[in-house]
């Protein structure tokens, strides 16, 4: 099931070229999960309190059209697959009926000292959700 | 030939799970192209006033370790392909020796009202330098 | 009239100190300040198509609390005084009940040439409606 | 003594209007006050981890000119006063001949909990060597 959030573009997201810099569509998709696990239960202070932090494994993104100042972004987030440790989202960027941006972002759990964990239950059932 | 430029992590850089936040890297990677481009004799601040800016048009990203708070980072950039509009570079990010992230970035130009552009003689120069 | 916007704390807003970076304030007063704008008629896109832009000119801040993940931040703009080419703003970042951060903020406009310039009429008619 | 250190401006740090963002000198002035910390012995990794953090308690502010694209910033840090539990630097960022930006900063030490803390004498000492 699709979870979706909105987000405005604001100044501090712009660069020179006068639309979106590249590295900031990863922080809307990041906004996007982390809303997309908040609605199902995960509460990401709480798990950080506790020493497990969600981290981005890999990615692969396109760029399609650029994003500029006042634009009311779309991101949508999917779950593409599941396994014990990780999990595989698609992610998207959309202006109006324009996407801008998608991307799939392999994600897992790491403890804050560095070692692999996997995935608590509620984690694993929140992105079961989507 | 390899480029290769170096930066420190600050605050800036790190989140709460106490590591350099995701999407910081392509910071870091994109600093290196640019200064690449800059010791190739591109002036992209020139080229901006001329109404072209260099676009990511996709990306795929392996996050392999985490950088921390005070690492010195060894951002190195090499050609893997040109052609008429675009290039495709390998970029890596290590900290010692220890690589925390490699990407494959492809990079085309665009006119600042949005139009695709062939790549600038000098920009195509210095990319096929790398 | 006080104008009041809500934004969450995100992941990118942290630092390793588990905190919202100091920085990232001007980040939340900045949104602030431009949806009170965009509210009352201001189109800053259009403005720097015409190539005048806001600047922030000076600003005394606090730091009273600290800002954490997952928080609501709460963000008051009220206009403290106007002038032909400046006004100055008080700003606040709440969390519930708790002041966060506030700041005085002098701004003004400038051509994107860098020339000072006075403030566009439906400007100056905005921020008096602050 | 004041401490210089130099940072080039990138992509990231400019926004659509052309020049630096506003917030992000902040981040050029914390990465001077670091670098003067950690060139007299101040390592903050090693403080965070005991769970100890410095923060901005306030600060004051003045943009006199523009920063662009690829220019070098020279960041100037110096002490003002000393206190027990906190101390004044005066900052400021310069380009060439140009200053574009001096502030007046507050900082003091909390514990990663949230209460406030005494400055560590390691922190004393190199702060009173600026």
């Amino acid at each position: 099931m699709t979870h979706e959030a909105r987000y405005r573009v604001h100044y501090e997201d712009t660069d020179m070229a006068g639309v979106v810099y590249y590295a900031n569509y990863l922080k809307f998709i990041e906004r996007g999960r982390s809303e997309a696990l908040r609605e199902a239960g995960v509460d990401q202070r709480a798990m950080r309190d506790e020493g497990i932090v969600f981290v981005v494994k890999s990615l692969k993104a396109d760029y399609l059209a650029p994003g500029r100042y006042d634009d009311i972004l779309s991101v949508r987030t999917d779950l593409i697959e599941m396994k014990g440790a990780s999990a595989t989202l698609a992610q998207s960027v959309n202006c109006d009926d324009v996407k801008l941006f998608e991307a799939e972002v392999r994600i897992a759990c790491m403890s804050t000292a560095g070692k692999p964990m996997r995935l608590p239950k509620i984690a694993a059932k929140a992105l079961t959700s989507l």
